[in-house]
């Protein structure tokens, strides 16, 4: 019987990994990539798969239990690669940055019971009703200082992720890796990295001197593809490796060469994903994992 | 009775500009903007608006004709600030880019007859089922040495658009106002230049840097604004100047201080735009422009 991939119906063009297949040792599944998953059954999927990672998300391990979540993925022996997420620093009155503070703070102690390799911050857009960009970047440094080092003391580090610029005015006006590392390079490098998300930063032609530049800066690497045409809702373009127009096997180059020796973290929102068997997502993601970006070893 | 600006609805907060308002003396409206007239209609409409300029497309110039078209401006004193547009210059295969350069020829021509400051160059995504980025923008470089000349000599000057990197895989490989000036440096700042569109560049933490090494490569100045949500085609997510995120006066001011003196081009694809009554959109832009464009004065 044939293979499919998911969710483009295309034949498979390599067999499944096996479970203990050493290509995988790297490879993590961001648990949005199986939205209909809760934590334990993405754990579980993990398993079946032979995936050792895992990025999670706040919201189902909130529903879990931060702790019954923590004791799970220790059991298992399951690596947390990231936490998803933390920023949404631009709010500009006093009650909104209070409240932010206060959140990543919580966002960072999770982080810490969970042992998660890093916490990822969308540090946010413009706030609502200003076009004051450059202000709105100047306030996510102000805003870090006050949380570096209370993750550092946490033994948590902080990735910002440049987010697409197409996400300049309402999610993240950090648009470049070379402004994260503007931003990040103020704080100690434990304290405070950078994520380098193929889907994001692909476009950029100064991208390989960043990455470069990045060398340890570089707490997560994240991939997924671009694909054509972007659906309705921006946030779900995002699409499996192989599918779209992301060249990968530079990008695993250029990270490694700088230093980076972490997980290898698939993240992709995209309707036709969750929509689709999670069991046949992970296979297909190993499947591509090892054609698409495995490939440049 | 009170005045509404169009799309928004909302009331304008300045008076409608008169003919002759020196305000206007650069405005120009690109008729994309005014996608349901005709040449002739938008000739007209600019007089009854007092602007003073206009953006023309290949297509409806070919449809009222191109000698027709070429007389009406001129009768009219309508300055031609730019034609859109030329480029699409990175297919592989040799019939393509045979018909390339064949079809960028005619578009130079087309310039040189209605002496259009500048042709707009949009100048192709990645060629179908490639993902070599770096392939592609190279290309765009060796297939302009064939054309730049060519422009040169028909006294046209090519205008290279840095799109937004959300259509770097389908419409446009350049991403950033920076990369636009590496390649057009490579030739005669009379034979090619950039364009700067708001849309585009509004996102870009280099862009002010990039204005100011531009100088005179600027050959076309764009406005529009950004708006969110994007709409489902994003091709059409482009705002009426103040109904968005985009804080216009620094980029007037910069654009200035670089030295640019032409044409400031009003550029709006967008549904809500085209379904309202053209004299409103014309009477909205002047209003506008006036209050978020001129006001770095």
């Amino acid at each position: 019987m044939t293979v499919l991939d998911v969710p483009s119906g295309l034949p498979a063009a390599v067999p499944t990994p096996s479970v203990g297949d050493p290509r995988l040792a790297r490879l993590s599944l961001n648990q949005a990539t199986t939205k209909r998953w809760n934590v334990a059954e993405a754990v579980e999927g993990c398993a079946r798969a032979g995936v050792r990672s895992i990025g999670l998300w706040r919201e189902p391990v909130a529903e879990y239990g931060l702790d019954a979540t923590a004791k799970l993925v220790a059991e298992r022996g399951l690596r947390v690669s990231s936490l998803c997420r933390g920023g949404f620093l631009t709010a500009v009155d006093p009650t909104g940055r209070a409240a932010a503070l206060e959140d990543n703070r919580r966002a960072i102690e999770e982080s810490a019971s969970l042992r998660a390799d890093c916490l990822v911050m969308v540090v946010g857009g413009l706030p609502a009703g200003s076009r004051d960009l450059r202000g709105a970047r100047q306030q996510v440094l102000e805003t870090l200082a006050e949380l570096a080092r209370y993750a550092g003391e946490r033994g948590v580090r902080l990735a910002l992720e440049p987010l697409h610029p197409m996400y300049c005015a309402d999610r993240a006006v950090l648009s470049t890796l070379g402004q994260a590392l503007d931003i990040a390079e103020a704080f100690p490098v434990e304290q405070v990295g950078v994520v380098v998300d193929t889907f994001h930063v692909w476009w950029d032609p100064d991208v390989w001197r960043q990455i470069a530049r990045a060398g340890s800066r570089i707490a997560s690497f994240q991939v997924c593809d671009w694909i054509t045409p972007l659906p309705q809702d921006v946030l779900l373009g995002r699409g499996m490796m192989g599918d779209g127009h992301i060249d990968f096997p530079p990008f695993r180059t250029a990270v490694d060469a700088a230093g980076y020796s972490g997980a290898i973290e698939v993240e992709i929102f995209n309707a036709d994903v969750w929509a689709a068997d999670p069991d046949q997502v992970l296979a297909t993601m190993t499947r591509r994992y090892v054609q698409h970006v495995q490939a440049a070893e």
